[in-house]
This record gives structure tokens, C-alpha cells and sequence, in this order.
């Protein structure tokens, strides 16, 4: 069995940023050298999320629309998490709406996909230092 | 290390409709002849769902009612995606709220699933050819 | 390949509760003795969860407020589940906005995680025993 454990490393201009990973992963399955197998990709933070969705700027302003909407960034006061001094109890809500995680096949040595899958990270509480996990197992 | 990759193919009648496919992936885990492992069940497509919950056909009708409660199809134009000319921006958002994919062990060369567990597929944007793929890896 | 499989048994005192379960999960993976693979946790029950979150109180609190107005219980005729005899439906749908699963990377034989990631049970229809699954698989 082979594997490999990578990195990316984010730090977004924007509190919250949809940024598409698709070509970092795909390079990291190539350097693995495996052609059957599974690739994990998870946001190591707990305010961010890594999904698959479609590359399409309106969607992206949707999302982050429907997030607020559903997880409202104010009243800050309006969540426990934020008396610890915290303001982004909501990042946690919108991050889990989105998920953690994806797991891709990989397949003759390239990522499994549907012809418009792409693999985003999302950030909701960015502007600071935050990282990606890619694993990868398979032969 | 043994692995197999096999496609489910749906065109449903319905835009909405919630199909088991528990039997078809079962019928792939005995054909890879992996008896410890992993099963990745995921929506080739992104207005589609892999997603495991009762087979109870009130419980089908209860997810409809709550996801057109948390992203309504109209009105179509609330949303950018549709500016494309696309009116289908609601199905992406449903399909994250049910999620993209399910992994499920593989035990003794079976599904090792609770009572209840059921993997579906949840097609939100349906009424032409859409795949899932199965990837399993083990021995 | 190395595999292992486990369950951890959960009967809460009340209806709905969060469990950190990290420590159990990594007793596990020692136990496995899996230098780099993956583990997946997933609840066996269709009204429960496995997440990774924050192991912050009011973060807790804030889950258990936005869940019920989300997926609220009362009024439980408004559900067709329920018409079986259950009231449980908005359990499934908690659930469903927790997720079933979570895949975590095994590197150097532990849980490859960011500062702040635990992982977590959600229990939604609780006071009876129920399970989550356990299985790691690597080298």
C-alpha cells in the first residue's frame, strides 16, 4: 500500500472565501503514484469546510447568501460559543452545513469525477493562517 | 490490495425523488470480493445525493417538505446561479444540506451496517441520465 | 493490509446529547497498530451523528438551539414519519444537518488532526442504547 500526507495552506483577504482546490489535489495524487484508491481532503480547522460543488461564480454568492441565512453572523451576543470571548459561533454552524470533508476515488491514477465536480475549501472565518489535509492511500 | 469501480445509473421521472440503492451496492461489495474494507458511495453529478437514513416513506416525504423549506425552488430568480439560465440553483443547495457521498465498512465481506441503515440516492435536479459511482478498496 | 473493527456503545441520560469520543477513537487506532491509513466513525443509527467540531460548552449549547430551529420537534404531527407511532422524525433530520460519518487520516499511527478538531457523538433520539462503528484500515 502506498500513501501520502499533505498540506495546503490558506489565509484569506476575506472573512469568508470559496476557493477551488480541484488542480492542488489532482497534483498530489499524481506525486502518490496511486492508481487505485481513495484521497481524503479535510479542513484541519473547525470554522472551514472542504466540499464538492460546481465552479460557477452565482453559485458561490449563493452559498453565502443561504449560509447567512441559515447561520446568521449577527447578533453575535445570540450565541453561547461568543461569551467566550469568541465572535464566529456562526463559522462553526455555516462549516458544518458544508462539511468537513470529501472522500475522492482515485481511479487509473487520476481523481474519480463527475464531469463538474470540483473540490472547494470554504472559509468562514478566515484572515489568519489555516491548512488543508490531503491523504491518499491506495497501490 | 483489491478494488473495484462500478457506476449506478438513475433518470428519474421526478426532478425530486429519493431511490434505495442498498441492494445494488451490496451486489458490488460481494462482486469485488473485498472482505475487509471501504465503500465510498457518491453523486457523480452536484444537484444530486448519496445519503444513508430509513427506508419509511413518511420520512422520504418529510425530507422533500425540509429541504424546499431550506432552499426553496422559487423564486427562481432570488438566485444568481439562475442567471446563467439555469434554474436549478435550489438543487445544489439541497444536495449539500443531504450530502455528496456515504463510506461504509466492509466486514466479513459484507455492508456492516446498524438495523436501519439504507443508503439512498437523493436526485434533486432529475429527468435526465445522472451517475454514482461505487469505489471499494480492501482485500 | 491491517484492519480493525469496534463499536462504542452510547445509552444517554437525556434525549438529545453530545459525547466527545477523540479518546476512544485513538485507542483504537493504537490498538490497530495502522501506521497510515484511514478510520472512519460513523453512528449505526439513523437518529444519531458522528461530527468533528469544538469541545467548547456553549458551542454545545448553540448546536442543540440551532438544530431545534432548523428541524424542530413540535409540532410532531406536522411530520408524516410520525404518523408510524414515532415522533422522532426531526431526529432524523438533526441528523441529517450533523452528518452520519467522519474519515479521519491515520499518519504515524495516530488521528492526523488540527489543533482543534475532536470528534464528536450526536445523540438526537436518545435514553436507549445505540452504537457507532469503528473501522480502520492501513498498513
Amino acid at each position: 500500500m502506498k500513501s501520502l500526507r499533505e498540506y495546503l495552506w490558506f489565509n484569506t483577504k476575506k472573512k469568508l472565501e470559496f476557493i477551488n482546490i480541484t488542480q492542488e489535489v489532482a497534483r498530489l495524487v499524481k506525486k502518490s503514484g496511486v492508481q487505485e484508491g481513495l484521497c481524503l481532503v479535510n479542513a484541519m480547522h473547525i470554522t472551514s469546510s472542504v466540499y464538492i460543488n460546481d465552479a460557477e461564480s452565482g453559485l458561490l454568492q449563493d452559498f453565502a447568501a443561504w449560509l447567512e441565512k441559515l447561520a446568521p453572523h449577527e447578533p453575535v451576543a445570540h450565541y453561547r460559543h461568543n461569551d467566550t470571548g469568541e465572535d464566529n459561533a456562526d463559522a462553526h454552524l455555516k462549516r458544518t452545513i458544508m462539511g468537513r470533508e470529501v472522500v475522492v476515488a482515485i481511479t487509473n491514477g487520476e481523481l474519480d469525477f463527475g464531469p463538474w465536480e470540483q473540490i472547494y475549501y470554504g472559509e468562514f472565518d478566515g484572515q489568519r493562517k489555516k491548512r488543508v489535509l490531503v491523504k491518499i492511500i491506495g497501490e
